[in-house]
């Protein structure tokens, strides 16, 4: 039974995350998302499940950076997970009841209409985050009534489910990731997707274009980019990107190579099923047949045979 | 005398920006960075200064955020403020009575080799922000011995500064801009910069290309890309963008033009002076003599008088 | 009533294109066309008519480069003209009688399965056009039976056809333009040609693919380009482009103000009706109410009334 | 000994170009481009030595088109030969005996500044090559008292030299190329060049740009380009192409893999040593070392040893 680390305490978004990229999987929670990295490298856990980007708060910086400077780590799976909070009591607590409700700022933020709605009396008390808010209200001498937080701390903390799907917004999503140390990518499914860290050679204009060409004259298109800063001063940036795509495909392979020949730097960080199960359209002349057909014209040409 | 809203509290660095972006100003200390760009939009203050990005840490998305999709504000200038840690004590404090730390976790990182060679058995508690770490400081009764924050802090809460530069690194850097309410934008001075947020029409393959080639095709240099989550779903993404150059100059008048015909929607954030003061390399043909020669030569071919 | 300079003699295709172009124009025909286009110089005739390209032949170099060094002249109209060859005879000739047929090398290469077929023992011999072959049988005494000519040489000479489309392919075309001295390019009609010759600043690689550029960002689509040697060593070129839609439109006004800055000198040949009738798919933000109204956000944006 | 074809009557630049090709081969003149390549098609000849483009004239279109239509031929070498004209007499003959001049058309044109200073009186009568002028001279009862051609042609017709380098401009040049049947291309030298013809897909806005990339991308520098019509109609065209480089090298070979997935046809021409000897500046990231370490590095990715 492989053992996975992830961003804990227990009953957070994430262990919902791993709980279903990895149901069979001991769980080891970690502070933070460093920690959960650096047990996967360590050989503490087999592997992690972080946060990558969230659809409303954007990039998780931490997550890109670990992955773009700290010891490589691969990419093996993601997920996509909706934000839903649930209001969490303890047995017999009733909608009536709740005076002090406890939870992380980002929850009051998007449970604002919920609590205006429902609750308009309610004292609202920022928790550090939504599974220690829900791990306090646990606690019979508690003096909060109510916790917001995803289903599954209720579930750890014994709590009760008085209202699910609190938030504003219903399609607010999370994507996690699932890393392991470096090792041969999973295999193809037709539809994959390929993350990549950039570094520059040299800032000079226009090396954004160009980078984004080498991807375009291949066919491969992008679904994500995120300029990150050096460190090295303003100005100064290197690049995430996603791409649609698996690196055993030519044109995800050359793209790739003409990156790293075009770049100071070029870190493969994986390729592995897209969650959203979308098949890339291909364009003309870039399926794995028209490359083959390429590469035995070109030979044929270099040998005289044609 | 103008009244400039602030992130606060007092001793913050973004005070230490303020007073050199505008050091005549009568000074409103925010709470947040929304609270400090909310006042300029309503007309308690004649403008904000709040940070955009910083060197290491990367944007600051709410900035970001607010600028992008609040009421519109004009940046009408920018600062460069190297991030300077001090340690600062009550008067009479020395360094062999420090037993005890208070300050901003990300302090703590940043000034971690100081306090392995200098405080080598100190115990360094986080505190919610450097300003508030050495307000506590201040206070006779308190727990802690010193706090690391910026010199500014001192200055406004009486503390002595008995170390300065503590920082590991001493090129960190912090970008604050100034915003004002909508209006002309400062003159010209030749050293200047334009940003600006894009919102893709559709998000199709290509589209950030298709962005790049309306700067590139008028000589016009990015300093800084960013993309962000529009909230609509992971994968969906708009586009902060600095510029070199003006509104006020025919090449950036005439890409902006491009990018908006491109886009669903473009928000101009403001053309202002660069804070390095660096003069962009005209690529050959885009001069403002250029342009206007260009577009006599175009009248003439239009009116028959070639 | 105007007079047209063209490629004479009496009896040629160029004749019959000027006859369609401008039915009630004095004809005066010129013994090449380097001369056609020097009667329009010099006043002696109010316009010309030459030939510009071919559909199986290509260009006609001696056009592209009388109007590229030349002194300028503006074309204001084109036609497409089919190719169709005639069998012509002295009355009385009938089809038995033919044993010497007479004309272009040209014609004979295009005729060449109705010769075999219909003609299979006559003797064919080179004339130096198909007017002068046409003027030579109409004559009593000329050794020829035939000429193979356009219709039109038939009727001059006084000749009868004794066959039609006799070309193995019909859908051969000539492309002749008309041209006048320079002044303003006739009213656009909303299916519109426009015509250029660009020479390159430097001869640097990716020299043409900036210029390419400078159309595809204003969505102006090239319909032909060609490269021809400036005299100055092998290696060195400059281009005739022709690009959809006209000079007073702002997309091509744009993209021409655009060439203009990038290359050493741009001279434009002309804006008229596309002789196939054939309007432009505009990409979406290129249309005229596009940039009118990106010009009026940009003078917003510029004088602070956003 | 070797037997090429070339475009005679012996007497041409085009045999003096053979004799620099290949001193030793023996030489077998044709009557046009056409059946000088078809000797090397059929095994008459090893091959055949043609014109391909003139400094001043631009390209010889029958080559262009026999070599992108014709049975496939491989250039295996290029030359540029100066043209430089040469006043040619029979012996005996004295500049004040000459009373008429004999040459092409082409000649005069270009020798006129000579002929205005040197023989104002002369009458020039045009001939249908020069070539066919010497031998015209040569001949005792002509009525032309000196031919203007390639000095090789008075070596052959017995004439003697009377002035030399005749021309107007001194650096006129004629690119020949050598071909053979189909085989392996020369080895490469570094100074070589790749010669191709390229059929779009599909005629859409933006083919050529997209061509372009593709060597763009790999960093090949095209040093001559030329539309031709492919004979379905006006606005249809194919490409040749002159590319810096050898097929062998890796860059060259993925440019020409990609070009032949993204278009309808591409037929090589061959790879051959530069007449100029110019090796080319490779852009950074694009030599064979560079492209063998990226291969290398996308091999230890697909197989996780990274």
């Amino acid at each position: 039974m492989p053992k996975i680390a992830y961003l804990g305490p227990q009953g957070t978004f994430c262990e919902a995350a791993l709980r279903i990229l990895a149901p069979d999987a001991e769980r080891l929670p970690c502070a933070n998302v460093t920690a959960a990295l650096d047990a996967a490298r360590s050989g503490e856990a087999d592997g992690a499940v972080v946060p990558l980007e969230n659809s409303v708060e954007g990039a998780i910086t931490v997550t890109l950076d670990e992955l773009a400077w700290g010891d490589p780590l691969l990419i093996t799976a993601e997920l996509l997970l909706p934000v839903e909070f649930s209001l969490l009591v303890r047995p017999g607590t009733e909608m009536t009841h709740i005076k002090r409700v406890y939870t992380h700022p980002a929850a009051i933020t998007q449970c604002r209409n919920f609590l205006a709605r429902e609750l308009p009396d309610a004292v609202v008390v920022a928790a550090p985050s939504t599974a220690a808010a829900a791990l306090e209200v646990s606690m019979e001498d508690s003096p909060y009534d109510a916790a917001i937080g995803p289903a599954i701390a209720g579930e750890h903390y014994g709590l009760d489910e008085l209202a699910a799907r609190m938030g504003d917004r219903d399609d607010t999503v999370t994507r996690f990731v699932q890393v392991a140390r470096p090792g041969p990518p999973p295999v193809p499914t037709g539809a994959d997707r390929t993350s990549l860290v950039a570094f520059l050679r040299d800032d000079h204009p226009g090396a954004l274009l160009e980078m984004l060409s080498e991807f375009a004259v291949r066919g491969v298109n992008l679904t994500r980019i995120e300029s990150r800063p050096t460190g090295d001063g303003i100005g100064r940036y290197f690049f995430h990107f996603d791409a649609e795509g698996h690196v055993a495909e030519a044109r995800v392979g050359e793209a790739l190579s003409g990156l790293h020949r075009l770049c100071a730097e070029v870190r493969f960080l994986g390729s592995y099923p897209r969650a959203d199960r979308v098949s890339p359209q291909l364009k003309h002349g870039t399926s794995e047949s028209d490359f083959t057909e390429a590469s035995g014209w070109i030979d044929k040409i270099r040998t005289g045979g044609m």
